[in-house]
């Protein structure tokens, strides 16, 4: 798959990266000289980051062009997503372009976070082509987009348009009417316009208004928004309730949106010197640099939790485990199993650097999961009643590994019977062959219902038994059987 | 310390909660015979939480009481809040009834979130005790106070208040300006406005608008507000490049703000049955223990990175440590000891319903670090470049343990010289202390740089031997020394 991005500022460079890092060759197209340099350092900022989110390898990364020609630029790609300036004739103009030279199945996307599809569409050779599909700052890291489709989008592109937006890793929100901003600028403007009369009156100061939102609402609206926070605030007494008595306070005089401030150069220096008072003890970078380790903790974060954005996370691990297979390999003579190659995640790292420790435990627990799927012991054998639980394991760490760097596990049977499983694994980076960590394990084929020790049915342990016959003839590993602090 | 908390609904008992958790004792005033039961599911779930942030020990719980005469429980405290309804007439007498009885060093905060302090003040026999303290629901987790003193409250009393917030982990705001509302409710009145015509036009749900919040800007306000969020997406070009860029948009119609929208019966009952219909698939209380889970992981994640209300938590931690003594704690009768004490996360399950065999080697790393801490080995000894690399483990497992189950883990220190560190460390489930896993560790002193063992400095662990030398009263555990497989 091939994305075309069509304006390559803060937002294109961030579709660039998310696509790229998902698999798709990407061509930026911008006439901006510096656009290299500008999608090359959102790029640096990406890489560091998505890639923490995933527990599962990624697809390999696609390949990176620039073309100024935009009209080469789209003649070949599945996907093209218009990010210039919010000025509808630029729109027009671009648009039209696009249409005269892109594959008439292609997808055209646009950024703009304020015109509505039909103004897009609006005099378009293929209006059915054309929708809204807003993402949010970082690109890369956020995983909403607004899909808005609009009169005249072809409902076949807009669910094709959803299906690849997953495929990178985001969560499409169908706005079924179209509407002026969408949804979530129309609360950002809402926001905005209170805070500039906050600053305007010397209420508060820039510091101020975001302590008030990043201590307080901010850390809500992370993980529930606005109305299940309600919800809860409503309690047992329900959410009718709760609003009920939230009416009287909308006529309340709480509010000067009724008023646009005037954003004179006055105001606007105001809030340049306190923001630079505020932030200007770091760069822009360093910022983008904190946000995103924020984003990536709190993201993590309800990942582990399963909820919110955490959730879209783990539906896109599913995702992109399907796509990525494991790697197929001829048994036979006798050599400890190869079960898995992969790379070392940049999740797994701790503040040394290096790979934490309990990250070895889960790269040895998929390699059970990869030994017994090779004995044809799938997840029907689970489903039928049966299992391997692990009773007890010794691991010992001999070398760290770095983020991203590849590694292999191999497993070698010391024993095989109808209730146990006695089985040593190694864990070698795949550059240089190191041996990084060992695990011993027992498991005990166990019957799921009661929990107890039984013995498996004969069929079902054949390819296990083989393999330990053949593993008899290998060398028994030289720290199997010890014990913790044996000298 | 103590203090009296009158009205006992969530905004008072998370107040309770807050007071309590930190070491004051606390009564509670609140005519409505539900109010024990009220309080004490809110403690339920704070003490499940709010602990949960720390990486010191926090102080000895105070005492809770009840009392309904309102006179009584103001008479001997040294913080009196005021949580009852949003009614000015309600309050005013209310105030007089405290000011009446309780004492005039005492501080009166209101927790309300529309009033100002004169409005308040205004009458009162002592308008330079009250100030307003406006919290966030939960407020046992958030740490935002808005602080307003409005016209009369004396200096001396506000700067007394803020110490005492900080005293319980909350970061005051001090909002130098009185304004109906104070600040961070009027961001929340005018999403709301604007939230509300969305549903009533039927441009979206309540799970929409709540999906366009949470997987969106919602996650960048957890960590940077409004302002330093738009630093970073006007760049390298500037804030008040950005905010002339913005202005423009300001006279948009993208906005019915300067409506009031009639918030009748019809559109309360469409949001009910919206709501019904997103959340209505967990009650209340489950609700508020995923919220409470959640808020805990984005909060620890800020507070690895030490940011935001990240960094409110790690200057709590400071202030408990000056006042609750380590040491203290670890005299006495030779017992293994506490480490952690939390609840198994969801995504820590694995298909079977239990917890997957790789996070118990997480709880027993998360553990090592609890023990580090509390022997005085932080982040600083780390810094200075030395640690403890984990050499070999050996891991049983006993027990199956499900998610949001609480568990602890204790340590028994086995052997601590210079160079090596021994321990065996257990898993109990919390309700019913089953034993469900065991890690025996050897940890290596190392220096970072040349990755080597090297003896550590007598007075790094200093604390280690004394613990060891008192473990060594303790019966050795008896699997202590097994290896894999043995009979």
């Amino acid at each position: 798959m091939k994305a075309a991005i069509v304006g390559g500022g803060v937002i294109g460079g961030g579709w660039a990266a998310r696509f790229l890092l998902h698999g798709w060759d990407v061509v930026v197209s911008d006439p901006n000289p510096r656009v290299e340099t500008q999608v090359a350092e959102i790029l640096l900022n990406a890489e560091k980051c998505l890639p923490a989110l995933a527990d599962v390898p990624m697809p390999a990364r696609g390949t990176l062009s620039f073309e100024p020609s935009l009209a080469v630029a789209v003649a070949d790609v599945d996907w093209i997503q218009e990010s210039v300036p919010e000025d509808l004739s630029i729109k027009h103009s671009v648009i039209a372009e696009i249409q005269a030279n892109a594959p008439a199945q292609a997808i055209l996307g646009s950024s703009t976070s304020g015109f509505k599809p039909s103004q897009l569409q609006d005099g378009a050779p293929r209006p059915g082509q054309i929708l809204v599909a807003h993402p949010f700052n970082p690109v890369y890291l956020l995983p909403l987009a607004e899909v808005v489709a609009g009169p005249d989008c072809i409902d076949e592109v807009r669910d094709r348009a959803c299906d690849s937006l997953r495929s990178i890793g985001m969560e499409p929100l169908i706005v079924r009417h179209e509407i002026d901003a969408h949804i979530a600028d129309r609360f950002l403007e809402a926001v905005w316009r209170e805070a500039l009369w906050l600053i305007k009156d010397d209420i508060a100061t820039t510091e101020e208004i975001d302590n008030a939102i990043r201590y307080g609402f901010g850390l809500r609206w992370g993980q529930m928004g606005l109305f299940e926070t309600y919800r809860l605030a409503g309690g047992e007494e329900g959410m009718a309730h709760f609003i009920r008595q939230f009416g009287p306070c909308l006529a309340w005089p709480w509010t000067k949106l009724m008023d646009v401030p005037e954003l004179d150069e006055e105001l606007v220096q105001k809030i340049a010197s306190q923001s630079e008072a505020q932030s200007g003890a770091y760069s822009i970078r360093e910022l983008e640099a904190i946000r995103d380790r924020n984003l990536v903790g709190i993201l993590r974060s309800l990942k582990e939790r399963d909820w919110g954005a955490g959730r879209v996370l783990n539906q896109n691990d599913k995702r992109l485990a399907e796509r990525v297979s494991v790697a197929a390999q001829d048994d036979g003579a006798a050599v400890p199993i190869r079960l898995l190659e992969s790379t070392v995640l940049p999740a797994w790292i701790d503040y040394n650097g290096h790979m934490t420790e309990f990250r070895y435990a889960q790269v040895f627990s998929d390699s059970c999961e990869a030994l017994l799927r090779r004995v044809g012991l799938h997840d029907d054998y689970v489903a039928a009643g049966h299992s391997y639980y692990t009773a007890e394991t010794h691991n010992q760490f001999y070398d760290e590994v770095a983020a991203n760097k590849p590694y292999y596990t191999s497993v070698q049977i010391l024993l095989a019977d109808a209730k146990r499983l006695h089985v040593f694994y190694r864990m070698h980076a795949a550059d240089d062959d190191r041996l990084l960590a060992t695990l011993e394990a027992m498991y005990l084929h166990v019957s799921i219902q009661s929990g107890k020790v039984v013995a498996a049915e004969a069929a079902a342990t054949t390819r296990l038994m083989a393999l330990a016959d053949e593993h008899v003839a290998l060398a028994k590993p030289e720290t199997a059987g010890r014990f913790v602090g044996q000298r």
